[in-house]
């Protein structure tokens, strides 16, 4: 079992390298993953042999160019249960949900209309449903959440009313690594009428997704946090939902007919992708999703939580404050110690992990901290990265407290 | 002199490729340029040994990948003679040109407002204008072309009234390749009162561009024309102006505070920049900057000005029709023969050139024709490719002549 671990770690050429003189133990995977060789490849391969605009040319070249864009659509369809003519390629998860928020909730929602997140929210789900409501005259409610900072199902069943149009939630949550009971809820939202959004930025390439399944109208997400290119994501829609969405940048191929006043639509995804798009990152998003289904996503997601179970231990046993912890990912504080300080002594023993708000400043303000320090593993960290990290708060609460 | 070109041509390796068997001719530059090493070089680098997302680490990597993207920015910035923070990322020219419109002047414009175009823009430059004057009450009006689809500048002098807000035109045309007299223009349309908005997709990375001294407000290119990536582009906009410009997108990282309803914005460019951004793609349009300024502008005009002559004197003698041409870009047909036919029986010959209405149906109708054939050189093709292409044009005639 290691052994496969060992091989897939090799992978990684960016794994190998140090960081301050020391081996790298780079645990901020939930910012971005890092990228196999495999997805590497496939960019330089495009750019030395099949580079070329798509849709628009009558040559070979170009024909093959469209063939790997489109066929990068079929991969990400099949990789989340979707077809492929309801996956629209994105920059990433933030411009994917202002698609679905400016695109269509903001013609569909009312005063008097409700919007129902969690205190938990990344600002990327958040900021763009505070719009919609200003625009709109509808109003945000909040899930509540548990102590672990799950959302507590009773509670929710309280906020959501017939008046809530839209339950819009992370999946898995960035700071604490929560899986959220999203088939409980979007069931729950259903059936009072409501659609329903998935930000599926931390559980995209952690753990299997089937989109029908979990009952989601839209789902969102990034390649970069997925071991693929940055400036590539994914709004999944269902059809009949993309067809009512408008789309909110206006260019050349997603045009049916145009005069000098006037331009009609083609249907979606086209609608959406005005301009030439970000290719060579919907190839490597496919050769991403070939990697990952190669590993097996069950396979990833016992991975993930056995190294971020191992994390959550040992940090404790050091001495710090777990405020949660699930899939690779951990919340943490040394006492006493400002996270960014902490972040820093890690960073000279060539530790990378994350300090600060977490792009969450509403979940800090419900965990009662100004910051904290989060880690976050993937399939191909180990053992050794682990222990870099406990060995590293252990140094760095020494070093703090004087005591070294 | 041709020992340097013959060296930059080994620059790029996908010229090396074959198409159909036969040697390629790629002459389809202005849908999307081919990459140098140098590029390729530098995205695979940065995967390889840079790779974490930026702003947000307080480690070693992540303030590399933010210095990298930043000293991107910069190098866009003086190869445009712009500052730092006037240079916003985009995915391309298409989302730079819908920011200004939808960011800035679908607030600024009402009725009786009048946005000045030409009837060459290409669609991008175009439909974003269409659903601004929609929803302002704006009106588009047009500036008159002569004969080789430059705008005549007597004409224009009399549409650009005091009731036009905003001039919005390309530098170079994508179909004639055309430069438009925009210092001329520009000037005129500033002494009414007017702003200046340049569509520089076939511009930059082909001439020297000085945005001040051109007198444009807002400038948009693309990083994929230029030797860059798929996915990134610049818009950029005077900073009184970007100031003055809303945001389209809402998320991580171009938020100052955030409460659960309410949040405020960074100052530009960052407001602009939410969420992840195509970190590696602005990596490579730096690089693409600092290889095309190497050779030095000036000469790329040149080189690219003397291959579009020979093309276009080749294909005149060998019976097509010539409707325009300038820099490396001619727009033909051959009497009798679709673009499409055209263009199919030159892919089966290795050359790739493109044939039908260039995202530009407006200037269609002005050509008075329902498509065209159009082959673009870059500075690395070389007159192997000219020759390939004249032939090539030749064979087809006879073949569709039945002459042979």
């Amino acid at each position: 079992m290691d052994k496969k671990w060992n091989k897939i770690r090799q992978d990684f050429p960016l794994l190998a390298e140090k960081m301050n003189g020391e081996p790298l133990a780079y645990l901020d995977n939930a910012a971005t993953s890092q990228k196999p060789r495999a997805v590497i490849a496939a960019i330089k391969d495009f750019y030395e042999k099949e580079n070329a605009n798509i849709y628009r040319g009558t040559y070979a070249l170009s024909q093959a160019a469209t063939a790997a864009y489109e066929s990068a659509r079929k991969k990400l369809a099949a990789f989340i249960g979707a077809e492929a003519d309801e996956i629209v390629f994105t920059k990433g998860t933030t411009s994917a949900i202002n698609l679905a928020a400016f695109g269509y909730f903001r013609w569909q929602l009312g005063p008097g209309d409700e919007i129902a997140l969690t205190a938990a929210e990344h600002h990327s789900n958040l900021i763009p449903w505070q719009q919609v409501a200003k625009a709109t005259g509808a109003k945000l409610v909040f899930l509540p959440l548990d102590k672990k900072g799950a959302v507590d199902l009773a509670g929710a069943e309280k906020v959501l009313t017939s008046r809530v149009r839209l339950l819009a939630l992370a999946q898995v949550d960035n700071v604490l690594g929560t899986e959220q009971p999203v088939k409980e809820l979007a069931a729950m939202a259903k059936k009072q009428g409501a659609l329903v959004l998935i930000d599926g930025a931390q559980a995209a390439g952690h753990l299997p997704v089937d989109v029908k399944e979990l009952g989601s109208d839209f789902y969102a997400f990034s390649g970069h946090k997925m071991l693929a290119q940055t400036g590539i994501g994914v709004l999944y829609g269902r059809r009949e939902l993309l067809e009512q969405t408008r789309p909110l940048e206006f260019g050349g191929e997603m045009i049916r007919e145009v005069s000098l006043t006037d331009a009609s639509f083609k249907p979606a995804p086209q609608k959406f992708e005005a301009g030439s798009q970000n290719v060579s990152g919907a190839i490597s998003l496919g050769a991403a999703v070939d990697y990952l289904t190669g590993i097996g996503l069950e396979a990833i997601r016992d991975r993930e939580a056995s190294l971020g179970r191992q994390m959550a231990q040992g940090l404790e046993a050091a001495g710090a404050t777990v405020y949660g912890y699930g899939g690779g990912i951990v919340a943490f504080n040394l006492p006493g110690i400002h996270p960014h300080d902490l972040a820093t002594a890690l960073d000279a023993q060539g530790i990378a992990i994350r300090a600060g708000q977490h792009c969450a400043q509403p979940l800090m303000d419900w965990l009662g901290v100004s910051a904290v320090a989060r880690a976050s593993a993937a399939f191909y960290n180990d053992e050794s990265d682990v222990r870099a990290l406990v060995q590293g708060v252990s140094a760095a609460k020494e070093f703090f407290n004087g005591t070294r």
